[in-house]
């Protein structure tokens, strides 16, 4: 195990944490959502007790109480604080929790430094599985953070420069020719369980889009009467828009928002409030909004199969897009699966049902983390991920 | 068109109310249930609104009011009652509802008796349409009367005879070698248009049990502590039934229960209260509930193509079971599945997320209704229809 | 203890049930609301529960579990059937309710024949409070299907004779010169616990309203703004008309409704839907919304003693108004206030927190009820009942 | 007007929320409560939009958006950020709050040390009201940040010193003869337009305890059963105690409580986990929980006109105790009583329902700011003051 990827994976989410105050930090603007500084306790938390309280003697930990403060979900390493009352943790503060990752990161040099340690694979595998987790944990902090903002009628800036313009592009279909594919994850490198076992299925031939929905496309969508007519929704879309009253994706600021007057659309980001980029990818859609926008266009939502076979045509971009891309397909094991053994099987199995995979990768993934096999999943109505949509159809 | 097979079906329903009172037929005991009421008079606006307003020159409707309070869900047809106040209808009186379908059904009669309707085949696939419609109704007026009979402390019997025993049969292993499997409705008969396009799928080989987990095979996993341990569970299952208290399946009464003192397990069901039968097919099952049964038993769900696949199997009988059986896919649409053309385009794509599919059949669904491909589907939640399971593994 | 008068109360409460039918009868529109078969039975209950048992030797309950099924809220008698599931009691069904007060009845008056019976002022004095509590829920069963018939599209009605047009009468102040006031119940008669200890009570010189404010009064509130100008309302009751959209008394309806399509004003009531009447009694209103009328009118509403001192003024008909009349007094106990022994001392005091007096009577309280001294309450935000406003002021 | 009374009701703010972190001055634990951080920008928005805007020429405003984030419940000035939200606003900081109290106060010491600014009678008395609201938010501030920290499992103490002991005291009654007394305020000194105008009231005789009721009266209680007893409770009181559990205080910890081990009782409070101590007063009950006692201690509590009459009684000490005091009177109007004129019309009179008056004064109320006439009101589930009960009972 290579100790400096460990460092940088790690001062990596300190980097991502570094423009928010510790105000910002203790931030949930929902029960889905976490504060910064506990994404930042809870990725440690993981190192802490998967890692050296099992396999480092003579370690002690920071804070007995953090076991209980900093478990997100795991039943077998017992109780845990309720998960909708993260925001109310304003001790520790950011301090005592940055003391706490320096704590851990001390130990967890110890750890890997041994002569033992670099022989064992299987502490390879479990450091790395912590490693792509605080990545997970990364982009889940931007979201995160995001969402807490947009619930500020200041509408704070994460990032202060200016993001960079998207390049129009026409929509192109590429074609492929159905029948038996390979999916699942393959090789050497790391994959979470929900990849595999990789296994053959069967496609039907198919065309899918080159680029992603724009925001153009998607105002297109909007002027069009998208979001008022009930005959392109899913029935429980329909219903969750009404109640919700939806007019647009969550984070566009329609013409004339008090919050930011404009005669314009703009659109609520990392980077604030900025005029709506048509030739960007539209994100921040729920699977029932991807849905009903296929629909519209004639079109419709790729399997999550036909998106990974896709990854074979010479001109597909799998993980180099803006935005997770909402597939036809519930997140379900694969054929054999099999959850990890101990505590971390609870890690992606016990998930499987309710959800929707979205496959390739936003702006907010570390670089590195994503893979054609990847596959992430969110309930149908979430909205404030990097998630957005690329069209599929059947070949005409 | 058979004028007898559409008084049949009709018959059969008001057979299926009649040991109703007009109390009882005014339940609504949850949003997800409606009254039997309701279902007799909407069954007959199905009719009235798509086949004799549309095509029996100089049809009256019975009252124009009905039009609005007595559609479900369709957006194209105007607005409707709201769901969950179908219980506050007094009025119109189980005695009006029942002249609405004698009106509906004599105007029937005309428009199937005449000359041009003999010749008419798009008149006759919605008159099957309508008629399989009513059927799924039939279904759901015992479901749903049997939920709101369970909220009364007194636990009424809808029927007086006793239930006949079950019988003891051991769990029999049926292999099925994988590879490629035809799914989905073939031949000329009726069938949804969910159930198609039939098109090919690749399965690994599995095996899949002969008959299904019996109430003594559930009443072991109780014994064994099956709901208090997470580790069994899907995460929103878990929840779900912490939050709900679940200790047992929701008609199961625990020894001591006061509504029907006894030192036994009993079950409600539409004979009243019965003892536990430990051969019976266990029923009003969660997806949840189902799922975590085939965890403790060191099996899972079989996928619904498993499960249509297996009916070639000679000893596999799909739909002369007693429960419908959860399967381990997700109710969503096949490749180039395409809803009905007009109004009854709503009847069942818009409904394809969120939901699991049900296989085969239960003592509640009409005879003949039924087949191998034929696509039920319930939330992971719903816990009052005649659901229960089947295993399946790995080849061993 | 008279007979009659116990047989014409009965009577009373079955003449007033006799319009509807069984399944009007089962309706429970909200938790607040009751069934009528549900009063018809709980008010058996109370005979046979607090009299018949402890009294009659030799007397056999009807049905054992209308002990559970019929109590309303004495802790003191045991667990009960929850309140909001009344309306799922489809048995016992109406027949049988109506066969439960036969059998109460012919106990009652062997009860009431007897001997001894006849020198017991204790059971004069119960069975007084039994037909006071009966025609209390009289009052109820009316205000109760009122409200469940204003949830069915179709607004049927209770009565269908045409209603009386009222009598157009200017305001007139009457002024009461303030001082000491005895207040509370004096004399012989029944009266409840809650109207004692009388004592007195000092009053600062006010005016009061001859009449009733009107709807054509109410009209002009409307007109003016009322519902649209937080200035005139109190902040609980600004709340709750803005979360539930309040735009006029829950019972009228605006021109152009599409329940009884009208261009004029037109209020739902036991008549069923008819043209507004100026000169009649707003009723059916919220202490929310008789307060921002007062304010508006620049008047306040008058506390219950100034009510009830009032009574001495020469023009002040108290109780042959049409409506009850929200007071600005909060219903807590008197000086000294003691409630009845036994069971029944869960009648009145335990209400004592969170409701408000009102004064007078309504057109559905029943002859001979109601008395200056009685003291009716609902919570503020209560719309159900037949509740208007009479105003005050001090001495201009 | 005072400058230096100005700048030390100022100072005693960010005294109080010295021992916070920025984190913690964040905190939103209920809709009820808000963040410390809120309160002292609130209370510098009303000196802002009620004095300096208006009256301070050439005055320009910290940040207009201000006028919108700081809007209590002000509907005359305004829209305004939604309370139950006011957690979520980590910016603007706490830097930029304490920049703003700043920026005011440097502000209103220009408009207080204006020549014409001394002989100004109404703002004197607007800058006194300004005072006396921060005062109250003083209060709340405690009060807040400790329900806040409650929340949170470490259980941290806002003070680290010990507590001081209690005094043990018998319960001594002191009478008084009832007859006419005056209540409200009197003479120059400032108070709010609830605590008027002055008028007469009647009183029956009656006692009232000399001292408070103690934790260790308390624990009597609970050890009698008192959570447990549905006969001592009023209907309210006793539905929401069992919908949440209630069987202690809600600041109290039973013994063996997982957040603070021990096999005693112990509370806690602004010194965090302290054992319990049986002589000092009760605090943080609802009304329903006083009342309860009261019930069980064969007493009743006192009217707020009682507790006031009682003022002038030798023993008596109003404010110098540690408890606010449930009374059994309704928060309502006065006779003759008027609004203060202008947007603070809203501060007092618009909550006049629901609500319930409690007397004296806590050891988290400002010293100097309560009196004899002071109202103070909270709904009667509120649980998060320091609000205990002084017993009253009739004449023996």
């Amino acid at each position: 195990m290579d100790a400096n990827r460990y460092r940088a994976v790690r001062a990596h989410t300190e980097a991502l944490a570094a423009p928010l105050s510790a105000e910002d930090q203790s931030l949930q603007s929902m029960p889905d959502a976490s504060p910064a500084k506990w994404h930042q306790a809870h990725t440690t938390w993981f190192f802490e007790t998967l890692l050296l309280i099992p396999r480092l003697s003579g370690y002690r930990p920071f804070n007995p109480r953090f076991q209980y403060l900093f478990n997100s979900y795991y039943e077998a390493l017992g109780p845990r604080h309720p998960r909708p009352q993260r925001g109310l943790l304003s001790r520790p503060g950011l301090d005592e929790v940055l003391a706490y990752r320096r704590h851990v990161d001390a130990a967890m040099q110890d750890l890997l430094g041994s002569a033992e340690a670099r022989q064992d694979l299987t502490l390879a595998s479990m450091v790395e599985l912590g490693l792509q987790h605080e990545q997970q944990h990364q982009e889940l902090l931007l979201t995160d953070i995001l969402h807490a903002f947009s619930c500020n009628p200041l509408l704070p800036a994460y990032r202060t420069e200016a993001p960079r313009p998207g390049v129009e592009k026409p929509l192109r279909w590429l074609a492929h020719g159905g029948g038996e594919a390979q999916v699942g994850h393959a090789g050497a490198g790391f994959a979470f369980d929900n990849e595999g076992p990789r296994h053959t299925v069967l496609l039907q031939p198919f065309e899918i889009a080159e680029r992603l929905v724009s925001c153009g496309d998607f105002a297109d969508f909007i002027a069009d009467g998208g979001y008022r007519r009930p005959g392109l929704w899913l029935s429980d879309g329909w219903a969750l828009a009404q109640a919700q009253g939806w007019q647009h994706p969550a984070y566009w600021l329609a013409p004339g928002d008090p919050r930011a007057p404009s005669e314009q659309w703009q659109v609520f980001g990392l980077h604030g409030v900025q005029p709506l980029d048509p030739s960007a990818p539209v994100t921040q859609l729920s699977f029932y909004e991807a849905a009903a926008y296929a629909e519209w266009a004639g079109a419709r939502l790729p399997t999550e199969f036909e998106w990974e076979a896709a990854c074979a045509l010479p001109d597909f971009a799998p993980c180099s897009d803006q935005a997770w891309q909402w597939t036809r397909s519930a997140y379900h094991p694969y054929p054999g699966f099999k959850p990890m053994a101990g505590a971390v099987g609870e890690y992606n199995g016990k998930f499987m049902v309710g959800q929707l995979v979205l496959r390739g990768g936003s702006l907010a993934t570390p670089p590195g983390h994503a893979r054609p096999s990847y596959r992430n999943f969110f309930p149908p109505a979430a909205r404030w991920q990097f998630s957005g949509l690329r069209l599929a159809r059947e070949i005409q």
